[in-house]
């Protein structure tokens, strides 16, 4: 039986020592020693929180062709840090100007927004470093994979371009189509990257990869969702940054249009949508099953 | 007998119409479709303009093993997303906070600072994307070895760590050696890389890498000496952005411990250096060889 508390915990831990051991000194030293400044301003932008999701599900991925767990593991740091980095600017006094993340400082603050802006550089930077390390996997030909699927999600058609798109709106106005497109982007591209990613290192058919696909888009959904209604109904307390920020900022969520009640039912199909993408997948797939409908039972 | 101005108008114009194809909604999609304002910016900070001589190192590297100019292109253009990508961030207004680049306005004045950084960080990921994109090599082993160079070269021990290193320099003081190792990373990391990822194409061998990598490491410094003597001597009109900004902010480079006689000396040398590292190649290094005696006679 999959223990969804116990898998989750057991990889945030594994994220936590993965990130903490590759960002030191010594392994981000390049043609020149690593600058300890932005070393440091990408430790603290990184360690320490998060609920580690999106390795979680590149995890999961993986667990259905049976890849051990240390071997996603490089994979799932990537992506981590791809998510870290997209933080550290969106939080950045020019984007989101946000002061607090996970209770803590944000790295502008902490730092100064040079800082901020060099880390988070440096950490996408040594995202695809990690990929190309041929310690994290024997076969080139996935290693390069993996870099193609990250860049793909992360890059001006995936989260960045996803960003971009909603700072537009929040000037120019939003159609229904337009936030749809904007959520798939700005943080569905970086989940339908981190189950592809699962799924290229088990060397998924075509017609796995396709249904993975398909529930990874219906799980980022759900994700944003469930994003979206916590930032009407959760206190900035439990979530340990602001909120109702949307609202203030008149953003046209799925939240402001259908209230959250129906919301949680859109949530609720949704959920079922990337369930039944799993359809084929034997218990193998429990874990990406349980993680969806986290996605619809979380509280921050 | 090689002609420099003639290759390296050739190769800019190639970078020119590579950049310009690459970097368009279609090609730049990912999960969804591009950001138009992101492309937009990603372009007025990459096109039209720039000697292009990072991409000129990757065709001259290549050549020396005979590698085709159109098969040595991809790497070049991603090591100029990234040269790039490094300029509109250092633009920022928390960076060094320029408002003309290339006799242009600079992304940020041209678009805003969010969309800069957002920009930045697109130019960045989709120089990976590149690299990766089989139809740009058909071995995966070199295409994952481009990626791993890049992302040495770029990062937290390579030209991100020597923007950090520089900024706080600035604020605390250098000492002779810092400077040393700020350069060699600021700008001297991806001319090295750009050096490495064409001697990767061409399969070189250890000891040829080994020799590559010194002339590149000279040759980066010859580089930047002649900036340094540039923002010295040279106009702001000739040079197309701002120059006495080192002198200005204090910085202590080599021509403010050397005067400018003493710099260009040093020059000479330097450029001898990177030209002696080139001594157990035939003519097919002529390219190498006429690049790095250009850094010591451009003009801007």
């Amino acid at each position: 039986m999959y223990d969804f508390s116990a898998d989750s915990a057991d990889c945030a831990r594994s994220v936590e020592a993965g990130l903490s051991d590759y960002l030191s000194g010594a392994r981000l030293s390049g043609p020149g020693p690593a600058s300890d400044r932005v070393v440091e301003a990408m430790r603290h932008g990184s360690l320490e929180g998060g609920k580690r999701l999106r390795p979680l599900l590149v995890r999961q991925a993986a667990a259905i062709f049976s890849v051990p767990r240390d071997l996603s593991l490089p994979a799932g740091l990537a992506v981590e840090m791809v998510h870290c980095y997209s933080l550290v600017h969106d939080d950045l006094p020019a984007m989101d100007d946000d002061d607090m993340r996970r209770g803590r400082p944000t790295v502008h603050k902490a730092f100064d927004d040079a800082t901020a802006i060099l880390a988070g550089d440096a950490l996408l930077t040594h995202a695809f470093a990690m990929l190309a390390d041929p310690s994290t996997h024997a076969d080139a030909e996935v290693r390069i994979r993996l870099v193609a699927e990250l860049a793909a999600g992360s890059g001006a058609g995936g989260m960045v371009g996803g960003q971009m798109r909603d700072i537009e709106g929040e000037t120019s106005g939003f159609s229904e189509g337009d936030i749809a497109v904007m959520q798939a982007m700005k943080t569905g591209a970086l989940i339908r990257a981190a189950v592809r990613m699962g799924a290229i290192l088990g060397g998924a058919e075509p017609r796995a990869l396709s249904a993975l696909t398909a529930y990874a888009e219906a799980a980022g959904r759900a994700f944003q969702l469930a994003d979206d209604i916590l930032d009407v109904t959760a206190t900035a307390e439990a979530m340990g940054k602001a909120t109702g920020k949307d609202a203030a900022l008149g953003k046209q969520t799925v939240v402001a249009r259908l209230g959250v009640d129906g919301a949680r039912k859109m949530l609720d199909a949704t959920v079922n949508e990337a369930l039944l993408a799993l359809r084929t997948f034997g218990p193998k797939a429990d874990g990406l099953r349980a993680t969806a409908r986290y996605f619809a039972a979380r509280e921050k």
